[in-house]
């Protein structure tokens, strides 16, 4: 069987299954989350530690067309970082490795470092370490270490979701995507939302701040909206055995994103990826609390069902509900 | 200017001092070891810790020609779990992220972790997350998270080489560059030399153990063999500002590696990489003890002398200096 035949998730699902049942001799006793969320977690000795790692492979992840090596270098790091986020935990240190074509221009890779350092400094993040390589193409690997803020501080998994819950989101979908769109197609748009999806597509800011708010309030389940709504709500639904409505008029969409995309609009905001904003439950009390205490919109946009197991219902104003073409990003199938 | 120009110890050097000279707001502080050795490491609460990550992309660090999917993952771990030991720690945790053609076999997949997770097992090290996507080729990085003994046991760096110590490495050089040549070029050998180079270059143990007893011993400078022996201990005559000179007739190499490579030979074994040994600097009474402690060979096979900043000589039986056509291995330049 062809990896793409398994797609990406049940690749995950099949090696984690591996890994899990190896014999132990002992590395695991301190291990709280293996593989299978957004960070690994386990017991330091003062506080949890927290770690992740994700590559970005040139013309899978990313187009030089469209995204200039600086703001490669901040994605990058971004992408990282919102994972720690979604954790509700701190980055602390960044180990990069860096596989890049001999033809390179050094000005292209100062560039990248540039983007990758100006965040990781406006984060508290030290880049600590990494390595260089030949490659035929551009793969940019980010290790991001960091911990909660002390031991017995919970981290926030994919896998605490209960019926009854909220579905809520912090600030607005669908922003970057149109960035993607207008950036590969070529859009003109007034240069207010030429600026504004711009940004959002290159410059995404991680929710450190609103992932540790999630956790001081008592959320248990999130997770960061990096292939977009759909797909990481069955994310959360899968771990969580639960089910999802979202209701669509409800999600948090920027007027410049209406104005210029119309019909497609939903689309966007449901299936598009990289906005790296936070996707969590809770109850409407806690999530009025979040919304005091968060510098960015708070919006539920729908509730956790028991209905059926594992599975998303998206529903319109009127109830009626709504057929989506895409449910968001995974590798190695052809969708 | 092109990366291939500046070679990838030229890019790391001016990347590192990019990320150095970056304002800091505190991240940096409890950092001890940054860019530029084996692995970073920085004071935890209760002991050092270390990080260090390694990408092995497809047809520029291995080939599927020669190395099966079970050893790609074996090998891909063990030169992580190397640079861990290089520090004189213990690994503890690992990330992997993958990069896959869509048409890669489930099954070998599965033998490629299947061969990471046989050598992390017998290393206690737990797989404890990483990532997969889709790419036109094949590269495996792998995180290794680990530690010291305890808060004030120091780590192995390279840069604390000083004249008049001798240069010693553990067990054998020259196998695993035997085991290359020979699949590589489907060289034909006596079962045995075969069953020998080829466990080399497949199935090479790092030196965990031997790292922590360098440390035990008070050595304070040591690398990994990794890109080959001259290039190496370049590597610390550079960070510590020392020469060395090499006596190549003292040089470990096996009977069957000299039997079957005649005049290569000292090729194989000054400028051949991924044997994994650890190359280290201390006095005779400190490696004496360390032989005695060390369940593998241990040989002095020259000094740091001043006699020039930052040149290797490598002279034969009767002290005359020996040319090397090739160095060692290094990315992006054409040599």
């Amino acid at each position: 069987m062809k990896v793409s035949e398994l797609g990406e998730f049940g690749l995950i699902d099949l090696l984690a299954k591996m890994v899990n049942s190896s014999p132990d001799k002992g590395a695991r006793q301190q291990l709280i989350i293996g593989i299978g969320d957004d960070a690994a977690a386990w017991h330091g000795d003062t506080s949890t530690q927290l770690a992740t790692v994700d590559s970005l492979v040139q013309d899978v992840h990313f187009s030089l067309d469209t995204t200039p090596w600086h703001e490669l270098g901040w994605k990058a790091m971004a992408a990282n970082l919102s994972d720690i986020a979604a954790m509700g935990g701190a980055p602390r240190y960044a180990l990069v490795s860096l596989a890049l074509p001999n033809h390179t221009e050094v000005e292209d890779v100062t560039a990248l470092y540039q983007g990758m350092i100006e965040l990781a400094q406006q984060s508290d993040v030290a880049i600590v370490g990494g390595d260089t390589s030949s490659a035929p193409l551009v793969i940019i690997t980010i290790t991001i270490l960091g911990s909660t803020g002390g031991k017995d501080k919970p981290v926030l998994t994919r896998s605490g979701a209960k019926a009854g819950e909220k579905v809520a989101v912090t600030g607005y979908l669908g922003t970057a995507a149109a960035g993607w769109e207008m950036l590969t197609r070529q859009l003109q748009f007034d240069p207010e939302a030429t600026a504004c999806f711009k940004e959002a597509f290159l410059h995404p800011h991680p929710r450190i701040a609103e992932g540790q708010i999630l956790v001081d309030q008592g959320v248990k389940t999130a997770i960061d909206i990096s292939d977009g709504l759909i797909s990481d709500l069955n994310h959360i639904c899968k771990a969580s055995q639960v089910s999802a409505r979202i209701e669509v008029e409800r999600v948090p969409i920027l007027p410049a994103v209406k104005a210029n995309f119309g019909d497609r609009t939903h689309e966007l905001a449901l299936s598009g990826g990289e906005d790296y904003e936070l996707l969590f439950t809770g109850s409407a009390e806690v999530i009025k609390k979040i919304r005091t205490a968060a510098s960015c919109p708070v919006t539920i946009i729908g509730e956790i069902t028991t209905d059926k197991p594992n599975e998303i219902t998206i529903v319109d104003g009127k109830g009626n509900r709504v057929k989506l073409h895409q449910t968001g990003w995974e590798h190695f199938t052809t969708r």
